[in-house]
């Protein structure tokens, strides 16, 4: 962590200095007048960007939520290891890491041939397969992660923090020229039951879940399966004698059903999920009626020969869902686009649902607008024109589409009578095998954004094999230099809307001058065509929006840091003061060559353009200057 | 972690549910009449003491503090590798890490023999061996550490906090069979400046620092070197072209004096250490007038031909002190031991004080009354007698004089003409060889606690070479066999003053009885001799004063759950929840072999008893339960 850059401050580092005349929350204190994001809806969605666009000391959010509080328990609890990556630049995957349970094998259970009626352990599956990612799949209940999103904006300039109590009935655009053209309508939820206020607002983002008025606001409409899935979903502190209890299950019955076990946070509880419509006819029968009892019934039912012993039960719930989407995540309909930017986004469950079965729910949601939050904090602060925030949508739409038809692939798969050539290849249940095959899908490593103002070509992709362009920044062993302080290097990006480039030297290039890592560096400094020298504004430091770092095929002892390009140790903030965590070499300590895990031609070396929110946008060849400009040139505009 | 053993509970783990009718802190609440533990000193050695005694629930504890609260900066900064092992059973290791400098290499410079004027850099030591410890070396202010111990306290049951602006003036011990037979002087500090105020106590612990009024009251005095050392301490923003400013480097210079720069937490910020005597006569005669200016102009001149540019200092101060101790660390006098039992105690700086060059003042302050805690604990909670409590002074005085020592024999080979044949045996600098040589000492990982009723022989130690009697438990990876998690075995401890018990199995045991390792777990948990059955009480969990964990030689997969001994899968809490967290297995991702890290032997297997602070009792035959017996015979009383 970097901090003290303008002068020493006592305290948690997390907690940044308070902005003066920032917004007061005390009791009876007023809603403001203007705000430049209005955020429905305090779920993981909206909380993910409420505390990104809290980072952001220029911009003013507000947060408005219908509930009294955040909620205490149930919900989602899967993080898979995108979203722990994503944690990381908030600042709290340790906290994460932790205190939650974490998902080193999914075991899987199923009628055992010798007995059917008893249940029989057919094999366990690794669940994060070797290097998908430095980071665990977790578990935990949504209502932490709530919290440890609260904190990250409480701690914040702006002491950001939700306006509870109102919910939003209404919204109208007016005229793009108006300074705020959203005019959001509120209603108290509170003690002031029914009081209207009016909040005009820049952009407005609907996280506000499946019954979304945002939603129904800019006039979209959830479509897709009709044929609900009903789950009956139990978190329980109980005692068993089945053994894998602390191990995610997914159990098949001969006659029974089908549960889902997976443990939690603490080390007792755990969750079950009762798949209802694969009762018998006449459980199923009764599935309105369906209490508490029954599932725990029907569970020690189909667990045979072992029990469950229920101790406590924390939370329980039929959720019902079908996996339903709209046909834009924004405001502008698709014979305005290009004439009409966007002024209003829906995010998370308002726009796409989720089975539970993949655990992707909660994920999508975040993953939803951590894609939009940076492009957000672009256009408000004069960085990119408007145009950007239709990718937005697009985006996330070919995501959550994407993610519907797996689902439907798997469940066409595990429906299909058994013996199909093409299903049954081998020993291996078929779903032991498709768990597998989607392990990368589920981990949520998969997302490949397509082509666009801010996903380049994959022309020189040969030059960082392990790097997909439109993919997540696969992070990798280092050594950062000056400290030789072992670490991962996708950890240096933070949530802070800022572009990375990361320079990979070409063999034996050691930085000093001449050099071909010399060059650009001096070029990226100070060429008049540098997206650095032509979009950084003059009083922000060089790194605020494009954030060099290099990495040298050497380890530590074979470089010296005196010779170093002055991109690389720029001086920064109030004082001045001089950054020393921008090179890195390779890991001396064991833990692998970043170049060789990621395929990067030692050869030649290249520049990789990461985004905000952690895709690779580029990967260009080392001396790739003009394309350098030309890609960022589509980015940004002139200050 | 575990948690919601008693039910779910939302919000932070690390915050426990409050104690009804706990103590009031709001303004103008009284100070108690009388209290188990009065704690004199919020410093490193207070606070730690303060935060383990606020994990017993049934112990009353105050800690005075003569300031009007924490410091903000300054004082010492290193956090050696076995303090971060106690922190991580306080659960604040992770944030350290996340927050400090890590001392990953140590740097040498010395004159450049060509030009004796500038300084040259020699070599490089890697500053924490290799598995020495799975801790890093961290570097971070004393302000944040006591922030860190104030948050475990706030988050304890009793949510206690210091009672500042209060100083402890004098005390006397009274008739032993009073209740409370400490009665401690106290006089306010702040706005009712010189109120007079009588606490009485059961146990007082001076932690009061090197002016201690605790130590003046029982008659201590420190004595040692006359001599003091002088130092000036600085900590500072400021740019250099020091190639290694981001390292910890020892730098001498022909002529101008040595400086120590201890790089710090935040990226930015450092720390310089000039050793005043070590000056020109004529800067040294300027000591007491010695300015910031001076000390920056000296540093200048040492590291010259690198330059200084300092832009903020944070803080400095001339800091002088000898290497001193007093003759015991209670009120006992020698020749009363045996009769009497100690009633007050002092630790920390109160009892020894050290030059700041070996980074030990904080660490061993810590580590003082870690020692202390869990024995005040089991006294007051009626499981021990109270003669246990001699073994602080004895245990820690002895590491005190080990400290002074070896700091006397470091002065001494450094300040012995060039050239002597045992001090100069080859190439590398004398000091860089000494240094490498004192990494396991200045790491607080030589400690060795001698034989007691508390630290068996060492009669059975071939059994795990790697795991000695009398000195820290040193962990090594293993994997938890319910879930499959990889972690560090040493990790299960938490300061908790409860005792680890653990259970190395033979060869080819798989627990499924009958097996050796059955039959201990047996015998352990129902054989009449059995300290579990002696000395944990009725109403009490089955691991509630030790907790018995079981180490496999095999790795997961060959290991059954559901045939594991009862003992190791305990019923626990209000709503008797079964623990899963006690069995492991050989790591099987290339961490290593536990077995094999430390030396235990395969065929026979052991038993090693670990104490509350982590260091270990006994080392003994799988099979040796009289010995067991007779050994916690030695430490506990009958409930
Ligand atoms: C009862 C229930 C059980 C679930 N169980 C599971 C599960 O077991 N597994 C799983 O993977 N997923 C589960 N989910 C889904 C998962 O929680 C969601 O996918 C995830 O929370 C989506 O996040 P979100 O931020 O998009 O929406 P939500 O978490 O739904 O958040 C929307 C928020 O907006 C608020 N809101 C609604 N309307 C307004 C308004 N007009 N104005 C202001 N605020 C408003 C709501 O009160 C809510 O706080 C469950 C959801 C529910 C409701
Ligand atoms: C100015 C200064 C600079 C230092 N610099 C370094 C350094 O650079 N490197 C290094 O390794 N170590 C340094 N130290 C030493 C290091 O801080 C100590 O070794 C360490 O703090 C010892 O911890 P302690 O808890 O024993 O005592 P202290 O940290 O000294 O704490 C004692 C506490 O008791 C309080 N107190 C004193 N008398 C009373 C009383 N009668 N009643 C109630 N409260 C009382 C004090 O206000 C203080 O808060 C420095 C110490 C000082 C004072």
């Amino acid at each position: 962590m970097q901090y003290y850059l303008d002068g020493f401050r006592s305290g948690s580092p997390d907690q940044k200095n308070a902005q003066p005349n920032r917004r007061e929350y005390g009791a009876h204190a007023p809603l403001p007048e203007t705000v430049d994001v209005l955020i429905a809806g305090t779920g993981p969605a909206g909380l993910c960007l409420a505390a990104q666009m809290s980072q952001f000391d220029d911009i003013s959010t507000m947060i408005i939520e219908r509930s009294p509080g955040n909620i205490a328990k149930g919900k989602a609890d899967g993080i898979n290891t995108r979203t722990m990556e994503m944690f990381q630049a908030f600042g709290f995957a340790e906290s994460v890491k932790r205190e939650s349970y974490w998902v080193n094998q999914t075991a899987f259970w199923m009628p055992d041939p010798e007995n059917p009626a008893n249940i029989k352990r057919v094999g366990r599956v690794q669940d994060v397969a070797d290097d998908s990612s430095e980071m665990p799949h977790t578990l935990i209940n949504q209502a932490r992660v709530h919290e440890l999103f609260l904190e990250v904006m409480k701690n914040s300039s702006s002491r950001l923090q939700p306006d509870y109590g109102w919910m939003v009935v209404d919204l109208s655009i007016g005229d793009e020229h108006e300074g705020f053209p959203v005019s959001v309508t509120l209603q108290d939820t509170g003690v002031n039951w029914g009081e209207i206020k009016t909040v005009r607002a820049k952009y407005v983002v609907g996280c506000d879940g499946a019954r979304s008025n945002v939603r129904k606001a800019i006039g979209g409409e959830l479509s897709g399966d009709s044929a609900h899935q009903a789950w009956g979903v139990m978190d329980i502190l109980a005692n068993t004698d089945f053994p894998d209890i602390r191990q995610k299950c997914l159990i098949t019955s001969a006659h029974e059903g089908n549960v889902l076990i997976l443990p939690r946070e603490g080390g007792y509880l755990f969750r079950m999920y009762v798949e209802l419509d694969k009762l018998k006819d006449d459980e199923r029968a009764a599935e309105r009626q369906f209490s508490q009892q029954d599932m725990i019934r029907v569970a020690n039912q189909i667990i045979r020969p072992y029990t469950i012993d229920v101790k406590e039960v924390v939370w329980w719930s039929i959720y019902e869902i079908g996996h339903r989407m709209t046909n834009r995540f924004d405001n502008v309909a698709e014979d305005a686009v290009g004439e009409q930017h966007p002024r209003v986004f829906t995010a998370g469950d308002a726009c796409h649902t989720h089975s539970p079965k993949a655990g992707q729910g909660m994920n999508v949601s975040m993953q939803d607008t951590f894609n939009l939050g940076w492009k957000l904090a672009h256009v408000l602060q004069g960085r990119s024109d408007p145009g950007l925030l239709r990718s937005y949508s697009s985006e996330r739409w070919a995501e959550a589409k994407r993610l519907v038809d797996t689902d439907h692939e798997w469940a066409r798969i595990m429906s299909a009578p058994p013996g199909e050539s093409d299903l049954d290849r081998d020993d291996e249940p078929r779903f032991m095998r498709q768990f597998k095959e989607n392990l990368e899908f589920t981990g949520g490593l998969a997302v490949h954004y397509g082509p666009s103002r801010i996903v380049g070509s994959s022309e020189y992709q040969a030059l960082a094999t392990g790097l997909e362009v439109g993919r997540r920044f696969h992070s990798a062993p280092v050594v950062r230099l000056s400290d030789v302080k072992p670490m991962q290097l996708g950890h240096v990006a933070q949530a802070d809307g800022r572009w990375r480039l990361y320079l990979f030297a070409p063999q034996n290039d050691t930085g000093e001058a001449p050099s071909v890592l010399a060059d650009v560096c001096q070029w990226l400094e100070s060429h008049p065509d540098s997206p650095i020298q032509r979009y950084t504004r003059s009083d922000e430091d060089l790194d605020a929006l494009i954030d060099v770092r290099a990495i040298f095929q050497q380890t530590f002892e074979a470089l010296n840091y005196e010779t170093m390009p002055p991109l690389l140790r720029p001086m920064k903030g109030r004082l001045g003061l001089q950054d020393h965590e921008k090179i890195f070499c390779v890991d001396h300590k064991g833990e692998g060559d970043i170049f060789q895990m990621r395929g990067i031609n030692r050869a030649q070396g290249c520049m990789i353009v990461v985004r905000p929110d952690q895709y690779i946008a580029h990967v260009l060849p080392i001396r790739a200057t003009s394309e350098l400009k030309v890609f960022f040139d589509g980015v940004f505009v002139k200050p």
